[in-house]
């Protein structure tokens, strides 16, 4: 599908929309999902514009996985997770609702059903908290 | 978590356990998950054994996600498919039940509910047909 520039992750990769970021390098921007399915509920988006999957240039998968294998290591560390859940929709049929390709990182308990996608926007006072919690699990986890 | 080497994914990377196979290369394996989701949900597997995100090399990432790139074109041009939906499960609490690593490929359409997680044996026999009309569609799309 066509890309559309002006998608909020578009302005968020651009600086003109605000974000609660993790982690950043060259290929990859990771911040937390405003309307999380659980504490720690995390985004992970290459900086290069594409829709969805079928869109993206293979070259730039290797270094979006690497940042999700990071990011999950430190969601792992920050937040209550029996397991983590990673997926990534493609088209509205899919539950995709930004369409700039992203990976959400979502911590799993035991017992617990998920909230369902994108129904609540999380308190911003939280998610700040939430963000610091994760960046300092990253630092903690690359030696810092 | 440890790797065990006698989990079903270990013993069809080896040969030991039979698969609807529908795509292969020196790093990766796909095969359709034999209790669907909907009609052509395929699984990808990277060969190194690993039981999850966090015990895989970084560097055997990229070929994962290029096949699942390239199984997902030939799922979206075999199957009815409005949207794919792309996840990977870690741990039990995450849905995970087999623990060598593996990324789900599952075609969604609008309207129509997904099929819980492993609930449901699919007919081998059409297991089969689906089979062989995914590795045609990669054929197609690859120009074989």
């Amino acid at each position: 599908m066509a890309y559309d520039n002006d998608n909020i992750f578009a302005k968020i990769l651009r600086g003109d929309a605000p974000a609660h970021t993790v982690y950043e390098d060259d290929h990859t921007l990771a911040f937390l999902d405003v309307m999380p399915q659980a504490d720690g509920h995390t985004l992970v988006l290459p900086k290069t514009p594409a829709a969805n999957i079928f869109d993206i240039d293979p070259g730039a998968l290797g270094p979006l996985m690497c940042t999700v294998q990071t990011v999950a290591r430190g969601v792992r560390e920050a937040f209550p997770a029996d397991g983590i859940r990673i997926s990534q929709l493609n088209g509205p049929a899919a539950g995709q609702t930004v369409f700039h390709l992203h990976v959400h990182i979502i911590p799993c308990l035991e017992g617990r059903p998920r909230t369902p996608h994108a129904t609540n926007m999380a308190d911003p006072s939280v998610l700040a908290e939430h963000a610091e919690q994760l960046r300092a699990a990253l630092d903690r986890l690359s030696g810092a």
